[in-house]
C-alpha cells in the first residue's frame, strides 16, 4: 500500500509537471532546475550567472528552501522576479509548488526561469518540475566519489558544475576518478570547473548555458 | 490520505525504533547516529574516531549509503564488524533496516555501534533508529548559514562536529553567525571544530564522545 501511494504521488507530480511544461512552451519560457547538496554553491553560482543572462533575457528565479528566505534575499540585488517556496522541511520541490510559483510570475514577460531546488542530492531527482533540463552543482570539497555514490542526479543532468575549484590545492580530489565515474554514468554530460569566488570558469559555463537555452542571444 | 500514510510510515518506524532501543539496552550497547550532507566528512571522522574508541571498547559500524559500499571499504582497516545497508536511492536509514543490521551483529559482544546515515541534511532527521543520540557533522565549506536553513538536525543533535576547519583560511565563514544560530536552535549543543586532515580538534571530540557514551573507559 505504501508503494502504491508513493506511485500515486509521483504520477500526480508527473501530470502537473507536464502541465507546467505546456505553460512554459506556450509562453516560450525555458526553465532550468539546479540541484545539489546543501552548501555546494548554487546561490553563489546564480549570483555569478544572472548578470550575464540579464543582458539579453528576462530572467526570473524560483527559490526552494526547507526554511528561511536567505537565498532569495541574496538575489534581490538583480531586481528580477523571485518567488520563494518554503517546503517546511520537505526535502524537494514538486511540480505543484512550481505551478503556484507560476501564478506569481508573468510568464508572458519572461525568457528564463532558474529554479534552485532544496539542498539535497537524492530527493529532488525523483520530482520532475516541468523544467527543460537539470544542472548538477557539486563542490570540490564534497569529494570525487559523489557521482558514484549519488548516481541519479548525474545520470539525469545536462551538465555538472564542479564548483569551489579554488580549494583544489588544499584537498584530496582525484579529477581522473571524478571524470571517469561521470563518463560511465552519462557520456553526454558537460562538465564545467568553476570558482565563484575567483571568477574562474564562469564564462565557459554561462556561454554554454545560453546556447543550451536555445534562446536567440543578441549581445549588444 | 497521503498524510495519513506518511503518519503510518513514521509510526511504524517509531515502534521498530523502540524495539531496537530495547535490544540495545538489553545488551548494554550504545548507538550513535551520524547525520550530515554528502561529503561533509562523516567517514573520515569515523576513521579518526574509531582507533581511540577501539582501545577500550568493542566497536561496530552500520554504514548507510544510497548505493556503493565505498565508505564501508574505507573502514575495513579497523577489523571491526561493519554492516552495509544500501537504501537503493532512498534518502535515509530507517529503524527496520537497523533491525536487519542487528541480525548480522553479535550485540552481546559489542559496546558501541556507530551508524553513518545516508548523506542528507533533511530526511534522516525524521527517522528514529533507536539510537542513544545524534551527531551532526557539518563541513566549514558548506557555509555558516546551514543551521538556520536546515534547523531540524541541529535542534535534535547532542553535538555538532564542524569539520574541514583547515579550509577556514580560504573561505568566508562567519563563526559568530554560526555559533549564534546554533545557540538559538539548541542551547545545550556541544560544538567541536575539527580537521580530520590535520588531526586538530579530534582529541576533544573523542574524549567528549567517550563520556557521552557513558561507558566505563579504562585506558591502559
Amino acid at each position: 500500500m505504501e508503494i502504491k501511494v508513493l506511485k500515486n504521488v509521483l504520477d500526480k507530480n508527473m501530470n502537473q509537471a507536464e502541465q507546467n511544461r505546456q505553460a512554459l512552451m506556450k509562453h516560450n519560457v525555458k526553465m532550468v532546475n539546479f540541484i545539489s547538496s546543501p552548501g555546494a554553491g548554487k546561490t553563489t553560482l546564480l549570483e555569478k550567472t544572472i548578470p550575464t543572462l540579464q543582458e539579453t533575457m528576462n530572467v526570473a528565479v524560483i527559490e526552494g528552501d526547507a526554511f528561511t528566505s536567505k537565498d532569495a534575499e541574496r538575489l534581490q540585488q538583480f531586481n528580477i522576479p523571485i518567488v520563494q517556496i518554503n517546503t517546511e522541511g520537505t526535502c524537494h520541490l514538486d511540480s505543484s509548488s512550481i505551478e503556484s510559483a507560476f501564478a506569481e510570475l508573468d510568464l508572458q514577460e519572461l525568457d528564463i526561469i532558474l529554479t534552485e531546488n532544496v539542498g539535497n542530492l537524492i530527493c529532488p531527482t525523483a520530482f520532475d518540475l516541468g523544467e527543460d533540463f537539470r544542472i548538477a552543482v557539486l563542490s570540490t570539497t564534497e569529494g570525487d566519489d559523489k557521482p558514484a555514490k549519488y548516481p541519479m542526479l548525474f545520470r539525469q543532468a545536462r551538465a555538472v558544475v564542479l564548483n569551489k575549484a579554488d580549494l583544489l590545492p588544499y584537498i584530496d580530489f582525484d579529477n581522473e576518478t571524478f571524470k571517469k565515474d561521470l563518463q560511465d554514468l552519462n557520456p553526454n554530460l558537460q562538465v564545467f570547473e568553476t570558482s565563484s569566488t575567483l571568477g574562474t570558469g564562469l564564462w565557459n559555463w554561462v556561454e554554454w548555458l545560453e546556447v543550451a537555452l536555445e534562446k536567440e542571444v543578441k549581445r549588444v
